[in-house]
Parts: structure tokens; sequence; C-alpha cells
């Protein structure tokens, strides 16, 4: 029987691990994809406080590599179910089941891709989907934005004070973001928005140089830019705990700043819960909150 | 006139200013004392993540160095004053008068000192005011709380778990904590409680070895301990805002997670707001998304 068992291994587990850790708690992390989740394939991270710049598997393995320090447990695996009965969280993997006294669920999200020739090959290369991670690294070029809700708009607005163009991208006729950001995006002299359009494809190599563009009549054009940044939405992965926590309608994970969710043993930090700003840094302060909730909630039951 | 203008050089105010100038924003920091804030004085964090370990000095001194990479203007100086017109915050201090569009409060909350001598002396060598940054330090380890409210009882919860005695040194008869964790503490073997003492010397030279205390009789006693934690409140610095925002009835800022003030044009980030955890972690939480915030706020009022 594990005190703890976490959820994820990005900023927002690992950070959980190490609090739990150092409070002497018995803490199992499982993960089933990479180290560091998604800020792991952030070739460039500026923003992170204390590096002046790292990569983001940099980050996680230096993150991983201090709860290993402390004695963390980890098992590489896919997280199949969670019941509980009277006194535990019972967590069915594909590599075994797992017992804990407390769960902090810190499994992310995940940006939606286009899903377009070369996106992946590109990714920090020319594409991104966070202007406020990435947004500087295009300062003075030509950059789009894919979307046309708020994120995207504010995505535009942002970029605008950095970049010398932007081009909105939206597949509908007209932007559904907040009339108050659309009259902002018009007021911009360097941001114009394309309507009725979608990515069909991007060109470069070594970096983007070029997006296609095809209209409703499968009509194409090529336009030339530097940086695209794709704002069409978040995913969360919470749907294994619906039967357990509250979600909201989007499949965030309902919690406030205390990462307490509506089931008293289970805890929840990171992307994957209920905020207006998801950053490495919103990360690791859930990681600690939910951490410190988990063992004192564990502390108090005994 | 700056964009923003952020009062306060801890982790949570470079913070925001790394991310106000990758978004190519005017960004004046001010600070009167050390930077790095309160973690400057912790001879060793543990819990930061991306270090194993890094004294809360160099800390300071690695997100000082990559916002002044980025830009930063800085000024050494107290702030006397904040006031507002129309258009701007002006912002008087013992070293000119700062004018700008949004104002960042990021001043903190100093741990409250006992006033004993040796105690300066031995911060961080057995002197301690955070057991969940420095409680694993004292592993194994015989250690005293200082204090007898919540904050103290749950000090002394969390040390039980890790060190090999708890001793409460309480200046009241009585616990003035919840009787849920009064209970919980005198249910735990190795914690035990004096009440009626005060701390009224500190003995050791390179560390902490005895505590003296003194009851109401002034008769003093010399008790052996490692560790002593001091837990008898933290007090913000936000009087001279008192007239622009809404403080709390303890003087802190009163602002949830997203840091917006009652006050449009100032935001306020880490320990000076209104939380529940006071860590680095979430002081550059804070710094992030209050900058961001501070950012759109300027962005939209054009």
């Amino acid at each position: 029987m594990f005190d703890i068992i976490i959820i994820g291994g990005g900023p927002a587990g690992l950070t959980a691990s190490i609090y739990a850790l150092r409070a002497k708690k018995k803490v199992l992390l499982i993960e089933g994809n990479s180290i560091g989740g998604q800020i792991a394939s952030s070739p460039r991270v500026d923003n992170f406080p204390g590096f002046k710049s790292i990569s983001g598997a940099e980050l996680g393995e230096r993150l991983f590599d201090q709860a290993t320090e402390l004695g963390i447990e980890f098992e590489f695996a896919n997280v199949i179910a969670v019941s509980q009965n009277n006194n535990s969280n019972i967590i069915q993997t594909d590599n075994g089941v797992f017992e804990s006294k407390a769960i902090i669920v810190a499994t992310g999200a995940k940006h939606r891709h286009l899903g377009v020739e070369n996106e992946e090959k590109l990714i920090g290369n020319g594409v991104g989907y966070c202007v406020v991670c990435d947004g500087e690294f295009y300062s003075g070029k030509d950059v789009a934005v894919v979307g046309g809700g708020n994120s995207a708009l504010q995505s535009a607005i942002y970029l605008s004070n950095i970049c010398k163009s932007v081009t909105i991208l939206q597949n509908l006729d007209f932007l559904t973001g907040e009339e108050s950001l659309i009259d902002e995006v018009a007021s911009k002299d360097n941001v114009s928005s394309r309507l009725g359009v979608v990515v069909s494809k991007l060109i470069g190599e070594e970096a983007l140089q070029q997006v296609e563009i095809s209209d409703k009549n499968n009509a194409r054009e090529i336009i030339n830019v530097d940086g695209l940044f794709v704002s069409i939405g978040q995913v969360p992965q919470n749907e294994i705990f619906r039967n357990l926590v509250e979600l909201d309608d989007r499949g965030y994970i309902i919690a406030s700043e205390n990462c307490v969710t509506s089931n008293e043993s289970i805890f929840v930090a990171g992307d994957c819960r209920t905020k207006n700003i998801r950053q490495v840094t919103t990360a690791v302060a859930d990681g600690t909150v939910a951490s410190i909730a988990a063992c004192s909630y564990i502390d108090n039951k005994k």
C-alpha cells in the first residue's frame, strides 16, 4: 500500500512527488509516455525561472533525477481503471494493480494538433502551440495563428506586439471569440484574418518556411510565414476518473488553486484541472499544493 | 512611462518580469532589500523543481540574471507611496518617482522572528521558519516548534513523520489551534508540548545545540534540540497599498489564483496575497499569472 500514487510524470506530478517524499511518504509515480509530460516535446523553454534556456526534455529529466534521489518508485504503465473501497484507491494498469491512501491526478492536457503533413517534424522549428511560451522566438518575424476562438485571438494580440505580422487562419467564415477581442484584433495594423480556410500542408525541411491553405472550393494558396501557432484547443485525459471526481463540460477536473477535488482522497495538479493559465510554473505550484494537501489528508486520517 | 512596474524582487516579482519582458513590455522592478526576497536568506533549497539543492541566494541571482538578459530595468529603492490618476499609477520611492500603466505587487511576507539571542546567526543551521521547506534536513533528529496555533500544530504533525522527537513550545497555557489538530498532536507518541514557556535564548556556535526556555516565574531550563522551527505567524508588507486595493484583516491583498485585485490596474503575486501555501513554486506561478493578466489589461486598454 502506497501513501500516494501520482498519475502523470510531467512537472506537476514530479513536483508533487518531491514534496511528498520530503514529507517521508511512500510514493509511486505512474507514467505511460515520456517523463516530463507535454513540456518534454518543447525543444526550448526560456520562461521557467532558474534557467535562461533549457530543453523541455532536460527540464523533465532534472525533475525526475530530483525525485529519484529522494526515493520515488516509478512504474512505466498506462492506467486503465481507478476504483475505491473503504480504505484505499485501487489503480489498475496494463502492468499491474496498485493501491494507495491518496491519489494525485496530474495527467495534463494535450494541445489539439492540426494533423497535417510535416506538423510533428516542425514542432519547435516554426510550429508551436503556446505563444506565451514560444512567441518571443519569432520576434520581428511573420507568423500565423490557426483558430478563431478567444484563445486564438488572444494569441494573435500577444504576437502583434512581438512579430512583424500576424495572420489569423480560421476555418469558419467568422471569428468565434468575444466581441472585445475581435475589435482589439481589428485595431491592430499588423494583424489580418483569412476566414474560411484550413491549413492543408506545412512546408519546410529544417524549419517552417511556408504554409499551404485551402478554401472550401479546394483552391490552394501558399503563404510565407516563419512561425505557425496552432490554437484550436486543448484536450484533457480524465475520462477514467469520471466516476470518481467531478469534471467540467470540457473534461477538466473541477478544482480551485487548493487542488482538492469532489473526492476526499483524490487531489489534482497541473493542466488537467480547471484553471486559466497552463504553464510549467503553474503546474509546479499545483504539484506543491496538491502534495501538501494529500499528505495532510493522510496524516489526519490515521 | 513604464508598461508595468513590479514592486518586489523575490521569485514572484522576478518571474512576473520574465513573462512581461518576453511579451515586449517595458518593465521596471523596484526592490529595496535583497534580490531573491525571503528565499535569499535560505542557505539551502531542496524543493524547487529543477535543482536538487541550491542556495536561496543563488536561485535569486539566477532569476535576476534571466530578467537582466531580457532587458529589465531595475531600481534599488524603497516605495514610499503609491497613487493613481486617470491614466497611470504613480510610484514614489526614496530614489525618484516612477509611472506605469499597471503595477504588480510582489512584496512578499516575512516570518515573524523570536527576536532572541543568536536567532539570526543560526538561521539555516538549526533555526527555521518553514517545515515543508527545511523539515527534511532534521530527519531522525530532535526538534522543537515554537507556537501553538494551527500552523505550529501542522508543523509539529509534519515533523513527527520525519524527526525522532518534536517538542511544542507555547507561551500560553493552552494550544490555540483547532481541536482536530490538537487531538492529532496528542495522538503522536513522539510529540510533546511545553505550555506557558517562552524561548529566551538559543545556544550554539556553528549550529543550534540547545534552547533556553523560561516560564512565567522566570525559571530557566535548557533543552537539547537539533532544530527549532519558529511558527508564530507571517507579516505582509502591504500598508502603502491600503488606499488602493482591498486587504484582508491580516494585511494580505485579497486575490484569487487569478492575481487580480479590487483595482483594475494593480495585480498581485506571491506571498503578499491571500493564499494557503506560500512556497517558491506558488510564488512563480503567481508571477506568471499576474504578468499575463497585466499584459492583457494593457493590450486591451490601448
